[in-house]
């Protein structure tokens, strides 16, 4: 096993926490106007983000003025829009360092891991191939596996399903998916950015050391709009984002497929205008990305997307992405000496200083949703509960996330922070009296 | 056979038309902000609808002001949200004449086809089983059982896909699903509403001759919105709906599914919250309608339906019915006697004075894009080609479309008219010349 990829220069450990990182935000929050009126903190933007004011406007745009439908009518009104939906998937491309027919638009990040379960597993697995993921995983990502092997265990096909263990940093363990791989594994599901540890998984340590027929399947639904992604860097050939997790709007994902899966890929949810052709044998094979997009796109969504991208460009990822790293170091500083405080699996425990906008805990003496409901009551909105990891899985159930974006300020966490420890005090106090 | 349905007293033959049932128009108009600036007659509605201020307004307070997901933070301005989601189910269930887990929001008609095809017929159908369809349908409703039966076919079990024909009126020929019903056929789909012929199909002359267990699912993607609509006098196990089509926003359908199908569902898209329970033995089944309803909703675009409904309800659906059936029937009028000009299957040929908003047609002498070119040059706004039938289904290429909502006027509907008449004037005269 080689040893873990090296921490970046700016998160070796120790770094004090330089809050001179944090990107203006007092002009930044000005861009979300729901922030603007809030005396509440808003700390639950790995649920869904706050929405800039470009998005809003170009929803709105679109609703307002020569509404039509895109990709069908011939009349300007009409391909006026199919031009910019045009610009927005060169734009998505970009963003992730792929091709435009490599973009497939989606109702989300959840469609989008569906897509590949149905789209590619439902029509290239063969009887007993063999599926690698973490059932610690957001439910999205390991329901869609789930439901494919009931699927075709209907038809008396096996899959097997094979979970890799998570390290105590919160990453997938690459040395157990390395250990489980065997010649019938044929896609290996990952968590970029873990939702509740905030940890990232780039598979790194695994280059060249897995056979390359192996698909990796990375859900970037966190990790997305928070630190600059490169899908050839990752190795990946599916990659899902989710829209309203960076600054777009619900209803609207990005599945990225490499290239060297399109001739795998059927049909998505076919229908008017998927480009694919009917004949009585059933459906030829379409174009990509048309192929994966049946039915009226979901317009101003996609539009949202490009404006959404556009904020994200002109803050500048790298911004972001230390924005997020600053916040996170502080939390957990904050967080880590509280009497009873535990910091589930995540940077917290990396020996790097690194971090990416989520940290989860628990408190002792109060279960995580009365601890919501505690911190709701006192103006900080946080995320509690099981994070939509499947129930089986376990361990992970009923922690506090708190998650962090650009509009997120230094003040905000300070101010979050005392109210915890305040909390924890008082919890400590009781047990001591007990 | 029975004889065919009368005629509604509304849709009695030689019936003048009467345009004092047009709704207020100058009024309606106001709601719609694109018409309100635009020089172009609109008349795609078939395609998308224009839409109202008050969806407007409710998709930007969603991002404007307390934005956060639905259905999972608890606290308040989460669960605001979820409430108003449950609202909008409830509203949309007496819209239909359902119950609200009946109601499955969908990312559009098409996934609502396709949640049919892989939520039921994957799971339920047996080898040798048959659906009957119109190959002369929309080709989302023709391309998830080709897709389905390819699926299964791949697994070594038979679908056969059933074709059934189209009046001379543009209805299912009733007579026709009769004579090829079989007690293998598991499913007739139909379109309520056929979207190139404006023909309605309620398959009312069956109502107590079919096998009850035979499962009928309406595509009624041009019917909400249009006339009023009840799941239970269609008899209907499945209905699809376009929001986008009804003055909604893009990116959201409803799947209408009857209790009684609900033990048959599997999970569609799962992921979380979909309610559904993991196991070491695959997915367990889990309430409705969240089986059907995996990842983040389209929380802007369910509100934005839900706004829609209420513009619908305001106006009055019976209303909204006339409006369409008077400029119908003016079309068809002023279009029938022009030289060179066909009427498509539809209301044009039928006995009764009926019309639901939707005119096609074909013009001797010059093809329905080149037509369509002629017509947005002189700022009239209509669909050409094909409308997204399957291709091999031949007949019905290249024909334009005219489709009408609450905003169009007479006036439009005669300038429009005074146009095609002046064109199939011309084009006479130069037949004539040659």
């Amino acid at each position: 096993m080689r040893s873990p990829a090296p921490c970046p220069p700016s998160a070796r450990p120790s770094a004090a926490v330089d809050r001179s990182a944090v990107v203006r935000p007092a002009a930044l929050r000005a861009l979300f106007p729901a922030l603007a009126e809030a005396a509440e903190v808003y700390l639950d933007s790995a649920s869904t983000t706050q929405k800039p004011l470009p998005v809003l406007a170009a929803i709105d745009r679109y609703h307002r003025s020569r509404t039509a439908n895109a990709g069908r009518g011939t009349y300007p009104w009409a391909t006026g829009w199919t031009r910019e939906l045009r610009r927005v998937r060169e734009r998505t491309a970009a963003f992730l360092g792929a091709d435009a027919d490599e973009i497939v638009f989606t109702p989300g990040a959840t469609a989008g891991l569906n897509a590949v379960a149905l789209s590619w597993g439902l029509a290239a697995l063969q009887d007993g191939d063999e599926i690698l993921y973490s059932p610690r995983d957001h439910a999205s990502a390991v329901y869609p596996w789930q439901q494919l092997q009931a699927t075709l265990a209907r038809f008396g096909r096996r899959l097997r399903l094979v979970p890799y263990r998570v390290t105590a940093h919160g990453e997938a363990d690459t040395a157990d998916i390395l250990a489980k791989v065997t010649g019938r594994t044929r896609l290996i599901a990952v968590s970029h950015l873990h939702h509740v540890f905030g940890a990232l998984t780039t598979l790194e340590e695994l280059r060249g050391r897995l056979d390359p027929g192996i698909l990796l399947c990375f859900d970037c639904s966190q990790s997305g709009g928070h630190i600059p992604l490169d899908v050839g860097e990752l190795g990946a050939d599916f990659a899902v984002l989710s829209a309203h997790k960076m600054f777009g709007a619900t209803g609207t994902g990005v599945l990225y497929c490499r290239r060297r899966v399109h001739e795998q890929l059927t049909a998505f949810l076919p229908g008017g205008n998927s480009g694919v052709t009917g004949s009585d044998s059933g459906l030829l094979p379409a174009a990509m990305p048309e192929r994966m997009e049946g039915g009226t796109p979901n317009i101003a969504g996609i539009l949202a997307l490009g404006a959404a991208l556009e904020v994200l460009d002109d803050i500048g990822r790298a911004a972001v992405a230390e924005h997020n790293r600053v916040l996170t170091r502080q939390l957990i500083e904050g967080l880590r000496p509280l009497p009873g405080l535990e910091l589930l699996p995540g940077p917290a425990h990396a020996r790097c200083e690194a971090g990416y906008g989520i940290v989860s805990f628990t408190l002792a003496g109060i279960g995580a949703t009365d601890l919501g409901f505690v911190l709701a009551e006192l103006g900080f909105l946080v995320r509690t509960g099981a994070h939509c990891v499947p129930a089986h899985a376990g361990a992970d159930d009923d922690s506090v996330r708190v998650s962090t974006h650009v509009y997120t300020s230094a003040d905000d966490i300070d101010r979050f922070v005392r109210c915890v420890a305040t909390l924890a005090a008082e919890l400590a106090m009781t047990r001591e009296v007990r």
